[in-house]
């Protein structure tokens, strides 16, 4: 079993590089945190590289870990690399797929227009999951997949459901030809109460940024665009909270 | 108009100190950031103490706000008050209402059970006040409203419906008593599925801890427990989108 003590270790420096989009992508990797994630990547059989932990930890930990896969590094190593405030000690090097979902255009599906909080994006795909949905597409100018934000907030969902990339103004035109009815959301009331469209075996619905709501070009191609009524004085919904009442809603 | 461009002027130094629970309960004040918020404390007729901004957003400000209630302070100032990383320019010191709004024990309620985290806290108020929900309780245990983070999240919704604090074992005896039927939720299925469970006029919905949900006393203590199914393979929903849903639900 390898040990690293050193900050300047060259692979501590490569491992940092994960920490921004730019080097996830160069390098075809994430890190993953703590043991809940490392759990849900071996259960999902994820193609983990290396198993970073701390001596402590590895001494207490019951996780099923070939030796050769894990790394012992100090506890400053571990810190600098974990992003959260009391880490548990393991961190994870996990590759990106290499190829990506095939849509396959049957059942439900949820769309992101541009959201770009991390933690909405990652507790949207947590709740796509939970209803039991087909899988989720990521439009153009979302937040990316393997952001640490994200990946905490998913808590390993992106192991258990396809997760797509891609332009939201050709996949809708797609979903409708194939049959899928394709919902946008307003959060205004120029559009249609939720509440009055019956939940379908099939369903796409397209959730748009924090700020700007669906963009206009898209709520154009839908088949029909949905709000969620406010009874009280708050000006909206949360995304993520909006994007359970309606998935939760189209599950029937 | 005032003008403070020290760090150590005594003023900076009592302000900061609302930055914690502890300071804020000492004062009887907090701290709002940014114009969202402080147009939505005017529009409610909050108490604003004190109103401090840059003279950069002091000149471009269309803020109706008396030139005696406004202090000048330097962008350092006014950065060591914010938290969030770009600030708008403008920070306001509001009293906390001394006196507690009483509890009619009609309508719709939503009691939180020691849930913790301020993001979810501030999104749950966020809903229930957008569900046209009559209050908020919280119960011990549970974060304090007036945290940066709370406030964030809940955009303005404190203005909006009285929020509660008390011991849910006792408050949930006293909401039955007065025909609120009062639903725990639990994250088994040793409970009833929230889509069987009709709408009434008056509710009270329990929410739990993230990690462990609603104790195992408050649960003891409702008319039914209920449970939103899960047909993925997420462990869990988030505790504020199945707020949303749950809320939603009882709306009709």
């Amino acid at each position: 079993m390898e040990k690293i003590a050193s900050m300047k270790n060259q692979k501590v420096k490569q491992w940092k590089k994960l920490q921004t989009a730019k080097g996830r992508k160069e390098a075809g990797a994430y890190l993953i945190e703590g043991t809940h994630l490392l759990k849900e990547a071996i259960k999902a059989d994820a193609h983990i590289q290396e198993v970073l932990m701390t001596e402590t930890f590895h001494q207490q930990s019951d996780l099923q870990i070939e030796e050769r896969d894990i790394i012992i590094v100090s506890q400053e190593i571990l810190a600098s690399l974990a992003q959260t405030e009391t880490p548990q000690g393991v961190v994870a090097i996990v590759r990106i797929p290499e190829t990506a979902p095939i849509l396959e255009y049957r059942g439900k599906y949820i769309l992101l227009d541009q959201v770009q909080d991390p933690g909405n994006v990652g507790t949207i795909i947590r709740t796509a999951d939970a209803a039991g949905y087909t899988g989720v597409i990521l439009g153009e100018g979302s937040v990316d997949l393997y952001n640490d934000k994200v990946l905490r907030s998913m808590q390993g969902s992106h192991f258990h459901l396809p997760i797509y990339r891609g332009d939201l103004q050709e996949l809708i035109p797609e979903m409708k030809s194939n049959g899928i009815p394709v919902y946008g959301t307003e959060l205004n009331e120029a559009a249609v109460d939720y509440r009055t469209v019956s939940p379908t075996g099939a369903v796409a619905l397209v959730l748009g940024n924090e700020g700007n709501g669906v963009s206009k070009k898209v709520l154009e191609l839908t088949d029909q665009n949905l709000y969620i009524p406010i009874f009280g004085e708050a000006e909206s919904l949360n995304v993520a909270v909006a994007a359970g009442i309606l998935l939760y809603h189209f599950v029937g």
